[in-house]
């Protein structure tokens, strides 16, 4: 097994009142062009960007370890509220690109969902909110909805070499999306499912 | 790579008073006959354990999965307030069997110390307390030790495979102690260290 230098062990201060934490390493920002061809309504996409309109729809701030077996990355994402036609917003959503690694959310502040695919197309969705623990096995796509009216963030631990395939799930699609329906969030089947 | 049955995604709902996960597979309880030779004062532990006294130092609350490489297990421990003499009730603390292994702690409830400390001797505090993650890298001995006046609650994230390793720090002890001083929680050398 290939071992780099150790890391130290180290603590995390959250901030009590936004969740993220007061020191990271990185902080990616997602905003709606990075999402492109990700929403089922894309007519609604390229009008807001030709706009001139580019919204942030989450943040991810990492406190990455380098890939390596047996370490652990750690990340706090900040999905903003908001909706792109009925569809609220979401993360990308991804496959772990070494397949037997698993993830945990913890819930931290907002409100939401988790929406989960295997490659078989076989659906599973839970709901994410502060006190919430969920557990992410080998082998399940894994997409954040924030269905609240604030920012819906939560804590994401991770193998530092797990990986992201983004592409995978971006061909596919998940099978399910959540939209408004009536003020209310509603799974609905996608109907832009490509197989 | 061995794969058993995957498991499906789950979702754990921590309750928002005790922070005690809602649903669990296992309780473990450790009383204080369970901590013999780990505390510093023997006479008190034998003395207290004699007049038929045996107060619960910890509970831990497990949602395993079988040991599997990839696979993540997750577990609340409640480490009860008190001393045993001077020395703060603490967690008997554990390498991992498996020592290319990581964990994280997400505080919960309760205020308390991380200790840390490797084969060789090298040892590091960090504190752990509501909104805290704490990292422990792979080849570092950890223990919990519950320096408030009420029970700290601790959320530990770990691969399934991990195992436990608390013969070896039986053995050496850990070099700190964490005792109370003028009304203060201070780290002193340990006195009776086994090298």
């Amino acid at each position: 097994m290939k071992m780099p230098k150790l890391p130290k062990p180290f603590q995390v201060v959250l901030d009590p009142k936004t969740g993220i934490p007061r020191r990271y390493e990185r902080k990616l920002v997602r905003r709606l062009s990075d999402l492109r061809g990700f929403f089922l309504d894309n007519e609604f996409v390229e009008g807001k960007l030709a706009r001139g309109k580019n919204p942030i729809i989450y943040e991810v701030y990492e406190i990455p370890q380098s890939p390596s077996e047996g370490l652990f990355s750690l990340a706090c994402t900040v999905l903003h509220p908001g909706k792109v036609g009925r569809e609220y917003y979401f993360t990308k959503g991804h496959f772990h690109a070494k397949e037997p690694t698993s993830e945990v959310y913890v819930g931290l502040k907002g409100k939401g969902m988790l929406l989960l695919q295997t490659r078989k197309g076989m659906v599973v969705h839970l709901p994410l909110e502060a006190g919430n623990v969920v557990y992410i096995p080998p082998r399940w796509a894994h997409r954040t909805i924030n269905t609240g009216k604030g920012k819906m963030v939560f804590l994401a631990i991770y193998p530092s070499d797990a990986g992201h395939d983004y592409e995978r799930i971006k061909k596919s699609g998940f099978a399910k999306l959540v939209v408004e329906r009536g003020g209310k969030s509603t799974l609905i089947s996608s109907p832009s499912l490509k197989k």
